[in-house]
């Protein structure tokens, strides 16, 4: 199995939980937070899709650029489905070489990594997320919620 | 560098974080859980514990065991100190060889596994549940948290 399609399995292993969590959350609850210093539920899972988007775009030697302008009222389900489309294609587009090549992304890191590594930290980042989305969508009132990963 | 070394390091990285998160849990918030369904805080942080340290054995082809017995009243500081020091031996003793080798974990996942996959499932198991237990964490009224990862 190519690189590529290896990664795009295990990120989309994470990235269905996610959209699972995400269509549980009515838009009364976007707003909430668990504590007053929280993230708030939009905004945390916005952080999610345009990070993870953006760790692809670098991985493919582009700059981040969001894909819902300041303005645009779509709903978290449908940003989820758009991001996740597009992170794909993007995951896609690497050949086994490109995942070996080095990644300018010291601003971030104060390193360079290679691409593959980089998506591993992606991964990571949106797991972690996840893990804080758990809680949140479990406050909101849902008591059935899927594993953390999907087999 | 060789695989289990790297390997600590990854572990490690996120393993500092949760040792810190744990840190910051007084006694009385032990029974803490954000909601009824949910984890209380203890047995959050020893299913981290445990859990790394299972998947640690698996991977040297040992059953699971428990390094503190029912009745044992260490602090959480505590077990996360002995438990990390004896996951990270276990792991040391792993060569380059052995990570390659298949693990029937199959009452676990339904399927064999190599030792490094399954140990890439371990660290992600862990993040999930510290990025689970950062909310604790500041629902607890800590607003000083460390980032999901240590550099």
């Amino acid at each position: 199995m190519s690189k590529n399609a290896h990664f795009i399995d295990h990120f989309l292993s994470h990235r269905e939980v996610t959209k699972e969590l995400i269509s549980k959350i009515d838009s009364e609850h976007y707003s909430f937070k668990p504590t007053p210093t929280s993230m708030e539920a939009e905004k945390l899972v916005n952080h999610i899709l345009e990070s993870m988007y953006s760790f692809a775009r670098f991985a493919n030697k582009q700059q981040p650029e969001k894909l819902f302008g300041e303005g645009d009222t779509s709903d978290l389900v449908k940003r989820a489905d758009v991001y996740t489309e597009e992170t794909v294609k993007l995951i896609s587009s690497l050949s086994d070489e490109d995942f070996e090549q080095m990644i300018d992304v010291s601003q971030i890191f104060g390193k360079e990594v290679s691409a593959g590594q980089l998506l591993t930290i992606a991964v990571e980042h949106e797991i972690h997320h996840k893990g804080n989305l758990f809680v949140y969508v479990r406050e909101m009132g849902h008591t059935e919620l899927p594993l953390y990963i999907k087999s």
